[in-house]
């Protein structure tokens, strides 16, 4: 046996003495591990042209790298100036800790390395799958016990499909929605054969267009370019002063449509906005829809897990009327990163974009990969399986009550502090604000800021937030917001924060909000003095 | 503090003493990890209705289930009942033993959940995913280093993009391609923003298509139907006798299309077809793209890593020259499920399909999901470079030499027994086969069978499979794989042996075949009795 051999072998099996050699790796990441999630720091200080310097190099080694050594290296050159997504004080994106049992689950789910794209490489984890979907289908849409006993195994019907996220569950429901409105019939093989253009032309139908709020993530950009729609036929209609999208206009925006000969291959309702957490009136949304005969979606990536609240699951009414929702497990599930799902209220409306192979996912198989985006992947549904056996009902309802509780903690505390400015309730866990300068903070309530004024406080803010970032002691995100200022819109830069994390106590967010008021203060100095 | 609260913060938060539980919970589901790699069984016979009724049940718990209770239920009911897929004995599909390494890799990766959709939830991880891109761009297009000098970190270049498995970096290839061909010009604002309907108007095409041999992934069925080109679009070219494209039928198919004024949004070469693993004439190939001005993509999903063996790499020569490659992680980079990757020669290619949103993945940001199918995903990068760096180019060279030395031992076994027909030489690890029984053994060699022969000869193939995979002893899979018989193609049924695992032996390769000969036998006699 060659050297390389020997040491290729070592990697694969345990040798007689391995399993302890296996069992220190595992000690040694474990503690890696863990100290990274119990520190305080959310980053190091150093700049990004720094790192990118020491990761320039771009030569595959010939391999002589052994576990111990590489696992050093990673811990001390890359591992501290990665982002501690799970500390109290980042809140500024959604990420939050993790509840700790998923590690020990996503280690156990390498080892099994199921591909549930088919029956022959995951067996049981197909069917529990299944499942975990049809949990989550009832929690969006509660059918009756037949449905669910019909259903929850058959091949016939899928329920949900599991994917790397939310944009691909986006996708996939445009995709679901433009398949089955441009379906097959005498004389069309369907949009899914012969393509938009024959699908345009034998439909009598100038374009096709998608319709949401001006506050649609920015996945459904992605949607319409992939579908051949085009990013200009994604119609986004004006919000009103809650952020919700204003319902007039849309109910225009479908005339318009109808009137011009465009083909609608769906509404998008939002649960959650990504900017501020608005949510649509899902209601009126799913009536409007309805009337025009055109596919409702709901993305839900963020807000879909308020279902499990008895005190603001009524901000969803209208959710189970949609044909697809799409929720995230990766953000208000509380799982890791890479997992996503698109419910489907018709259990046949994946049929639309079915697909087979001739060494797998034959017609009449169990084979979940016949009908979705992605082929081989992993086996994520032990992690929503554990998740809502583990934390269940009762538990996500306090995730959601306590983010929402936190938020408005937050919203009060940024009212009683003169240097900050509200930008609106927060509907759900998310908000927005900003710091205002002394010399401005009279003027800012009363609606009377000019676009100068607004201007300077923009480019306030975002030297505030590149500096907090910088620091890595804190860190709220920003975003762009739309405001009306004496009748006119104007965008504004905001500061967003996202309450989610369980570990975010009442003091973090005053310290998240004391840091800021500090690097402010220090910025405003040196703006106002002579350069 | 009430009850739920209470277990929340248990689930997050280690108590004084929660280190030890913690502790003891990593070494319960490690010892779960290790007893089912170390397992000889590939599954139970359980059937998948008797699984079925099992879990159908689809009630979301109120959440009282501790995790030492979970996993309990798991290890008993669900794990025993899954795929042993790493098993010696499971040569069926694309499926190995990884590295030991990667399942404490992935547990560090979760306990981080770093989101590589931007560097403000990611920081060093994006330049260090940059960097792995490089890499892998390096071993594929070699170009020198300045090329590399001034592209691994820049925000600017797109060298690669790092998806959830082949399928997305197929539909990204694909995607890139269609909208790099029609993009904007004087009169039109291009194929992304206008559509595929205004594309083909204003560029004067009747439609687009995608060409490549029948031997294609099912995976371009998806990105024809997603990209509005039409399943009935993607033009699949006959292969040779060697299951590679027909290099006359794709240049008269090229000029077709041509002469039909149609749009060809790609040439698709593959590089290991899922079905035999056969490689196309890539060099010719690319010639004929250069020629027709055409997108030439390389599916490399499973054949990319020979490009590490000094012995094979030559049966790739011109990959190139391809515009794009797809490389798959969790196939031959031994990489757990959930990891592919697309390669792009052209650093500026991805720009095609660029999206931004107010919060992140602003123009001059180095957020990498500003190009990418993907929004919000884990951090694969540390396992892809984790990975090159431990098993290296000398490690991954053992691997693939070691693989289609098995195959060829494989091949040599079944020419060796009567009782099987070897259908066709193994090009790399991927072998097809079927046993024949007895009466038509002299003729199969001579190509005398006639049509009702070979559905005999199928269908006790399909039931042989079957049987097989039903016992969980061993496993291979089937396909369906086009033979000439007197001048006609014919459909039948094969068996699929992938030699991927390094811990396959001769006598595991032997074993198979045994087992395969019993059940066989046992079949022939039965269907020869009377009923």
């Amino acid at each position: 046996m060659n050297q390389i051999e020997h040491r290729l072998k070592r990697l694969f099996v345990e040798p007689g003495d391995g399993s302890a050699g296996a069992a220190a790796e595992l000690t040694k990441v474990s503690a890696i591990a863990e100290s990274f999630v119990e520190g305080v720091e959310i980053t190091t200080d150093s700049d990004l042209e720094t790192l990118m310097r020491r990761f320039n190099s771009s030569e595959i080694p010939e391999g002589t790298m052994d576990f111990a050594s590489y696992i050093e290296y990673v811990n001390e050159q890359v591992i501290p100036h990665s982002i501690h997504t799970s500390s109290p004080l980042f809140i500024g994106h959604m990420t939050s800790a993790l509840p700790k049992f998923v590690s020990s689950l996503e280690m156990l789910t390498t080892a099994m390395n199921q591909n549930l794209v088919k029956v022959e490489t995951s067996k049981a984890m197909t069917l529990y799958e299944r499942q975990a979907l049809a949990m989550m289908h009832r929690l969006v849409y509660d059918f009756p016990d037949e449905f669910y006993a019909e259903n929850v195994q058959s091949s016939d019907s899928t329920l949900g499909i599991v994917v790397s996220g939310g944009t691909l569950a986006n996708v996939t429901a445009l995709w679901c929605a433009r398949n089955s409105s441009l379906g097959p019939c005498d004389g069309f093989a369907g949009i899914e054969k012969e393509g938009l253009v024959a699908a345009m032309r034998f439909y009598g139908y100038e374009k096709s267009v998608i319709i949401g709020s001006r506050l649609m993530h920015y996945s459904f950009k992605k949607a319409a370019d992939l579908l051949g729609i085009g990013v200009e036929s994604l119609i986004d209609v004006p919000v009103d002063r809650n952020n919700r999208i204003d319902l007039a206009a849309l109910r225009q925006a479908v005339r318009d449509c109808q009137m011009q000969n465009q083909h609608i291959s769906a509404i998008v309702g939002v649960a959650g906005t990504t900017d501020c957490g608005s949510i649509d009136s899902l209601l009126q949304m799913a009536e409007i829809a309805r009337e025009a005969q055109v596919h409702f979606h709901v993305d839900a990536a963020w807000g879909g897990p308020l279902l499990f609240s008895e005190q603001h699951r009524h901000k969803l009414a209208g959710i189970e009327l949609a044909d697809s929702v799409t929720i995230d497990g990766h953000k208000q599930l509380y799982l890791p990163m890479g997992m996503g799902m698109l419910m489907l209220r018709s259990p046949l409306s994946a049929r639309s974009i079915e697909k087979h192979a001739r060494y797998i996912i034959r017609p009449n198989s169990l084979d979940l990969g016949k009908r979705a985006m992605e082929g081989s992947r992993p086996n994520t549904s032990l992690l929503y399986h554990a998740a809502l056996n583990i934390i269940g009902r009762r538990g996500y309802e306090f995730l959601i009550d306590e983010g929402i509780r936190k938020a408005r903690y937050m919203a009060a505390a940024i009212r009683a502090l003169p240097e900050f400015e509200l930008l609106g309730e927060p509907e759900i866990n998310i908000l927005n604000y900003r710091f205002v300068p002394a010399h401005l903070r009279e003027r800012a309530p009363l609606d009377q800021l000019t676009e100068s004024d607004d201007l300077l406080i923009d480019s306030l803010n975002k030297r505030l937030q590149k500096i907090q970032r910088q620091a890595g002691r804190s860190f709220v995100s920003r975003t762009t917001l739309n405001v009306v200022r004496r009748g006119e819109d104007r965008p504004i830069i905001a500061l967003r924060a996202v309450l989610a994390n369980p570990l975010t106590t009442e003091s973090d967010v005053d310290a998240v909000l004391k840091d800021q008021i500090e690097i402010a203060n220090q910025l405003s100095i040196a703006s106002s003095q002579p350069a």
